[in-house]
């Protein structure tokens, strides 16, 4: 290979072995182009943690090469960590216009909308980002304008799907660009880079539109309750539908949630929502008019459309009662790993005396991405030279890369990368070469990566068995004890009952106290060993639990 | 109603509203018959928590009237907390063969076996318990020698079907009892309790043997693999198709995992399983031969079938390293709650190299319980006067309360109960009348019980930000602090890199303390509340976190 043949990198920094924080950059030469910038929800096991972000020490390292960032999406898992990197790295942002509007809304709220840098691209039309042009490519997914990418780059094209579905019967004819991807099929394309979150389900994804008929026939059935839609804030076409049924049986819109109306503001101000005039009214003013005359729509705080549901399921929602007969609809799916929290949001809701309607086999959701044979279909459209699945757990990745074998490719076309791995690609060949830092930073409150593996292990011991604090005061010139031992614990037992726990407990540590003073051992260190292990022997005994010991001298 | 009318009351006093720790009491007169006594596994909030018992105040208060508790099947939810009953509540048990002896083996680890009083009745016989007669009914279930219950009572019978499937093609022929069950039907049956596990699921729940098939397929694809199989240790029968497998494709069995080896040892002793001469040989015997001869068998140290998968997807099983080309089978269904765990799983699987079957497709799994055809065909055999939904949670309850309907039962012929609540039944009705004590018993380790609401909400409290300690001694005499405050925190921020936010803290302490001096507050209480209000205030401000705060003050 020669010194100054061209090179691509690709360079995934997140969204590969996941679900979430999707990053992706692209490198010839001195530019890179950055392909959305999300956030994460923490695993279970990250306690205390508010978001995850990706890890963007790449991009600082190579701060004056960053031509730019191309969003597909205005999902948070593609565009929610933009408001982190914005200081370290204000680069020029382009997107369709719903995909920046809900940015900006973001940015607003995180005060960091003035050192944003942005540009609507329509779908359809391109954009340069340094050497690459890049071509937005209006695709379906369960937000408007959301978008695959064409990236024209001196060794050829790479498509990038973005999150999509194939949905032929779409709610905005403009979504399916099914045409274009034919037409850069026929094109030699280089790369396709492709959204791996449905390859486990067989079949085809269905329509939007059948959540229509769905929701139809819930409204048709509880023609005589208050209707309470709960749904994703960001799933503009959904809103249409439920407003579009509202309309339909003649009841009033109450929307419930500071998010849901952020981006009803948004969706109407860029005319990707059809509102009919009067039909929205306030909560305040529905308790004028009959039950069945009304339909609230609701989401959480933070648009999920669980948390607000849950609180009112629970009686604990400031404004929204649900009274019996009320009918809840459920337009939404379960995110993994709040099946349990759905459960008993519906339990909770039942025992209330409302209607829910909410399992897979009533229809009232779908999924926005591509299942098997959607996914066989984008392969052999663009018949790419080589394929790289993205946004996916790793066994996703993997099944994906099954399903690029099943439909032709070879084994050497298909790379199945982890985050920050390199795919170099040249005229001749595309190989696995290098790593780049990438990884996750927790978010906890206002400290960005300050929760790392200590603070965690430390709050998973505290949350299994507490705490058992031992307090001493010595002298400082004889080392003997002037105050204490004194006991204090949380969360290891219920102590009102358990005072001759407690009392044993200090004789002990008395004891090894005494004991070190014969041996004349006066470190620090050493006496606050030995009473962790004593300590932590007697009360493993006594109950078998392990709470964190921690012995405090204190000097005078 | 005369004053000595006979009188029948139903107590759930677990297993309604929830999945688990399923408990009934029955009374007539003064006589008590106990059905099941099973635990169930913590909720996520139920920090450290290792299992959850029934409360069983009720029964204890009663004492004398309890003439003894009759077992459905040998799930530990049916079973599990029988060990901790029997310290204040020792009874006849009776059940069936492979029941008592699971049973057994679990008294005999708890060592409590020598107090307990238990009785084999077989599949189709009956027992007197005080004044009922328990005829038990051969069902099918996800462990064999399960049975539903026929008790005769002064006011008519009684049927409760424990967890049942209605498998047409079992495995064990004597399982299916459709026969017996039409024949009571016939009798004017006064009440029906059903298990409502799966009454979310429409239509039929595949037989046993249609996994038989799928582990056949999964078997041949893998001919040139080890072949690793996870399943739940107490499905005797899925043990045996395993084996069967096993055996028909020339393989040597290891079996891995003391529950699993317990539950073979008492199935082969009372004939409920085939294992074929020579078949069983060990871990290390098996490193002599070749791969592809070999199935291991595993589940975890409780029985459950992921434990021991995820230490060896994590590398950290201490005898079984996962190997590139390995073939893992999940024979088991996720737990609600369990999905992200299993998922994690698979995905390390992946990593490490194995072909893993696990989805809902592949088959390799059967549920053990009724889906709504069948709870329908029960409803129907049974033709009962009452019907009482039992074993699940709220929804379900309802739902199989409306399923009810649909076949043509009346609403006032069908009860929602939640556990403590009494159903009342004299000859001319049923109704829902009064409240015993019931309710949720948390053991933590040796702990039972003293894990409740504080120790649970300060572990929450501590798990999310920490805690922040601070100490100081004071002069007994003249109030003023000798040494301190010292500030240490856990769980809450990286202190190496905290110091500045540390020393501030300890500084706003010194303050407030001086103020407290200044105002000569010298209430320890006081002094405390000052310290957690201007602590709390500040860590917030500058991180948006609450960790627990705890002021400790000693006295010299």
């Amino acid at each position: 290979m020669a010194i100054n043949e061209p090179k691509l990198s690709i360079i995934p920094l997140g969204g590969l072995g996941e679900i979430g924080k999707n990053i992706m950059a692209i490198k010839c030469g001195d530019d890179i182009l950055v392909i959305d910038c999300g956030l994460m929800f923490p695993e279970d096991e990250m306690l205390g943690v508010d978001v995850v972000i990706p890890d963007i020490t790449y991009l600082i390292e190579n701060k004056s090469s960053i031509k730019g960032i191309v969003l597909t999406h205005g999902h948070e898992d593609h565009i929610g960590a933009i408001p982190y990197l914005l200081d370290s790295l204000n680069v020029p942002i382009f997107g369709t216009s719903l995909t920046l509007g809900l940015l900006e809304a973001k940015l607003q709220e995180n005060l960091v909308k003035e050192k944003a840098d942005l540009h609507v691209v329509n779908p359809g039309e391109s954009c340069q980002v340094g050497i690459f042009q890049v071509e937005l490519i209006p695709v379906s997914h369960s937000i408007p304008d959301s978008v695959g990418l064409a990236v024209k780059t001196p060794l050829g094209t790479i498509v990038h799907t973005g999150d999509f579905k194939i949905d032929q019967t779409p709610l905005n004819e403009e979504e399916l660009a099914i045409n274009r991807f034919a037409e850069l099929g026929s094109k030699n394309i280089l790369l396709l880079m492709s959204d791996s979150t449905n390859v486990e389900r067989i079949g085809f994804t269905p329509s939007e539109q059948t959540v229509g008929s769905a929701l139809e026939q819930a409204f048709t059935q509880a023609a005589k309750d208050r209707i309470i839609v709960a749904s994703f804030a960001s799933n503009v076409n959904r809103l249409q539908q439920i407003i579009d049924a509202t309309y339909k049986h003649k009841r009033k819109l109450v929307v419930l949630g500071k998010k849901i109306e952020t981006v009803l503001e948004t969706a109407l101000k860029l005319n990707k929502i059809q509102l009919p005039e009067g039909i929205q009214i306030s909560l305040e003013e529905s308790k004028k008019i009959a039950k069945h005359k009304i339909t609230i729509l609701t989401t959480g705080s933070q648009g999920e459309p669980m948390s607000a549901l849950t609180k009112m399921a629970q009686s604990q929602h400031k404004q929204l009662e649900i009274l019996k007969g009320d009918t809840v609809i459920i337009s939404a799916s379960t995110i993994p790993g709040n099946e349990k929290l759905i459960s008993r949001t519906v339990n909770s809701l039942f025992k209330l005396g409302a209607k829910v309607v909410y399992d897979k086999t009533s229809g009232v959701h779908v999924s926005g991405h591509a299942s098997q044979e959607e996914l066989k279909t984008m392969l052999n459209l663009i018949k790419p030279k080589y394929f790289l699945p993205i946004h996916g757990e790793y066994r996703q990745l993997v099944r994906h890369k099954r399903l690029a074998q099943e439909v032709g490719l070879k084994l050497d076309q298909t790379f199945v990368l982890e985050n920050g791995q390199v795919l170099e690609i040249t005229k001749e060949k595309a190989l696995v070469n290098g790593r780049v830092t990438a990884g996750k930073i927790l978010v906890d409150g206002l400290g960005v990566g300050d929760v790392g593996n200590i603070v965690l292990r430390d709050r998973r011991q505290l949350s299994q068995d507490g705490i058992f604090i031992v307090v001493i005061t010595l002298n400082k010139e004889t080392g003997k004890v002037v105050a204490g031992p004194d006991v204090i614990s949380r969360g290891f037992v219920y102590v009102r009952e358990s005072e001759k726990l407690m009392d044993e407990a200090k004789e002990r540590v008395s004891l090894s106290l005494e004991q070190c003073q014969e041996k004349h051992l006066s470190e620090w260190s050493t006496i606050k060993s030995n009473v962790r292990d004593v300590l932590g022997k007697f009360l493993y005994e006594k109950t078998r639990r392990r709470p964190m010991i921690m012995p405090i001298i204190m000097e005078i």
